[in-house]
């Protein structure tokens, strides 16, 4: 038995994209896509470059800049977690629109080069955050390392002590694990207390690891894994209880950066289709019975997409509702935008579910 | 204490080489660099497309097309196992120069379409196989199946059984277990007896998940995997005793297969400089205490590059050396052949160890 044919849910929050630098030709690009994908909520992450997002100043500056493109979106802003972040930066970040504060071990990503090797001397700013519900956000990878047998397969598995370590050390602070891809974080994050929650992504509710091994638009951080980790995914979601919510990682790059000399850039552009891809990737699981149509209500779906991802992060839930509508979107085989931009999305040329504003 | 700046060996034989359709643009450039590479004997893939090698009349052809490519190179040739393979192919095998045949499991691999489910029908060709001495090769894999939790990174692990059924079945049946990628392959090869041995290729002896993740030029199947599996291939190659030796499954693709609309093609081409690879991997094995410089002996290297593949197949000992110089060699960016093919080598740019021949 497939999905239904329609789904009418509340507007959806997405709490992990990347917009890329604005003004910019991709952030041009990319930020018009949310409101049509059903969207009126983002969490914008802050590892821009040349300079990440550091300071409330520049999460203010960018957020004018984002709400030029697309002024029907709520943006909460992050800070990049660098020495140079204050805890005057922290007292003053939720009345100037930041939410949240991103971790990224040094070298685990794109942009991380800036990143943190150890949050302890970050102590007082973990205070304050804990003091104003500011929420950690962590990327939940250690950087792979050959003499310690750390790959990009178990490098989020390895990251789940310090999750822990942390969630115990700051009981009231609010810790996002963002886009868990394995079974393990997955069990982690629900043995932990209700100030810890973590985000899926739409692409690893379907992509595994023979499916990024050969396809660059496939890859990204951390990588999809095994049929396992795939299935407690799509299990999180349907019984999140509001311990999972969506966070899609959108991760837009130019089309060189996916094909250069060799080495691809790592990340899945899904901000357009983002409810669709998820309903697909459900509908999949159905199929070779990895999820029952039972555990896909309404209920779980409004939750997932919606209703958890504000109550985190201290919203109101959504007032306006939203019609997804099975096929009725057509994915491009690319975006093209200024300077020759173009972005090659997840699924090109496909057909996916549409959304229509209620 | 790095390794020698030259070493003085006997002339290598890689025990596994895809030198693609010939005539063809791609056997034309790939064949005229064997020689110079220090190789005087490749065991040459049967896996062509449209059509496979399938008899002992299509390989004798195919030899002869390579010969006009580079004539001074001994091309001992296979068949690929399928349904019109006969008993009597078998029996013509050796005096007409092939002398393995190769099992693909279906979907396994590039050009595996044409490939086997199971063993058991062919059991009359096996015997015919292990009465004329012909060596059975295999691509360890199982296709990757969500179902049975069978991914690229276990698929060799999981036909690992299939391996010790088939050596228990046939204790006669020379077998290679190609291109091991896995502590448990080396560890199983070890164990069964002396009709069974395993090729390594070079890159696998520096190559992790990590670093074909992000690069299509170091995506091969079967995949490159953890750090500790590349330590029990490092091991393997210093203490063979016979049971490994060199089959680099260089496999040359033109460039467009490898820059796709999205997918690319499996395989690393090293043919060129698959010795200076196997060095470069050894030395940096040293570097990182994966090795010690007491293992990386002359016996060893001259038992991997030479004498354990020819004695595996019947072959004497080379009867000319070669010497192998530091640095001695530039590794172009690609090689560019007729009608605008375009191969790109491993570690494309850098120096590595050329080759004299004595």
């Amino acid at each position: 038995m497939p999905l239904k044919d329609t789904y009418i849910l509340p507007a959806a929050a997405d709490m992990h994209v990347h917009l890329r630098n604005a003004p910019g030709p991709i952030a041009a690009l990319v930020a018009p896509t949310i409101r049509p994908a059903g969207i009126d909520t983002v969490f914008v992450m802050p590892n821009l470059a040349p300079k990440p997002v550091t300071s409330v100043d520049e999460a203010v500056e960018y957020k004018k800049a984002l709400e030029r493109y697309a002024p029907d979106v709520g943006y909460l802003m992050s800070l990049y977690l660098h020495e140079s972040v204050t805890v005057e930066d922290i007292r003053r970040a939720k009345q100037n629109g930041v939410y949240g504060v991103k971790v990224y071990p040094r070298g685990a990503t794109t942009n991380s080069q800036w990143g943190v090797i150890s949050l302890d001397q970050f102590d007082p700013i973990l205070r304050a955050m804990e003091e104003e519900g500011i929420v950690l956000n962590l990327h939940g990878e250690v950087p792979s390392d050959a003499a310690s047998g750390v790959t990009c397969m178990n490098a989020e598995e390895k990251f789940l002590p310090v999750l822990k370590e942390l969630a115990g050390k700051y009981p009231r602070l609010k810790i996002v694990l963002e886009h868990c891809t394995t079974k393990k974080a997955v069990e982690t994050v629900r043995g932990l207390g209700e100030n810890v929650a973590g985000t899926i992504t739409a692409h690893h509710l379907s992509l595994l690891v023979d499916d990024w091994s050969a396809n660059v638009h496939h890859y990204c951080k951390p990588s999809a894994k095994t049929p396992e980790d795939r299935r407690a995914l799509l299990e999180a979601v349907v019984t999140s209880n509001g311990k999972f919510f969506l966070g899609t990682d959108s991760a837009p790059h130019d089309i060189t950066a996916k094909k250069g000399k060799g080495n691809h850039a790592a990340g899945v552009f899904t901000q357009p289709f983002a409810l669709g891809y998820v309903l697909h990737s459900l509908e999949l699981a159905l199929q070779r019975g990895d999820l029952t149509p039972a555990q896909i209500t309404d209920e779980a779906l409004a939750g997932f997409f919606s209703d958890y991802g504000r109550k985190f992060y201290g919203l109101p839930p959504a007032t306006r509702k939203i019609k997804l509508i099975r096929d009725a979107a057509q994915i491009p085989e690319s975006l093209k935008g200024e300077n020759g931009t173009e972005i090659v999305p997840f699924l090109a040329g496909g057909r996916i579910w549409g959304v229509e504003w209620l």
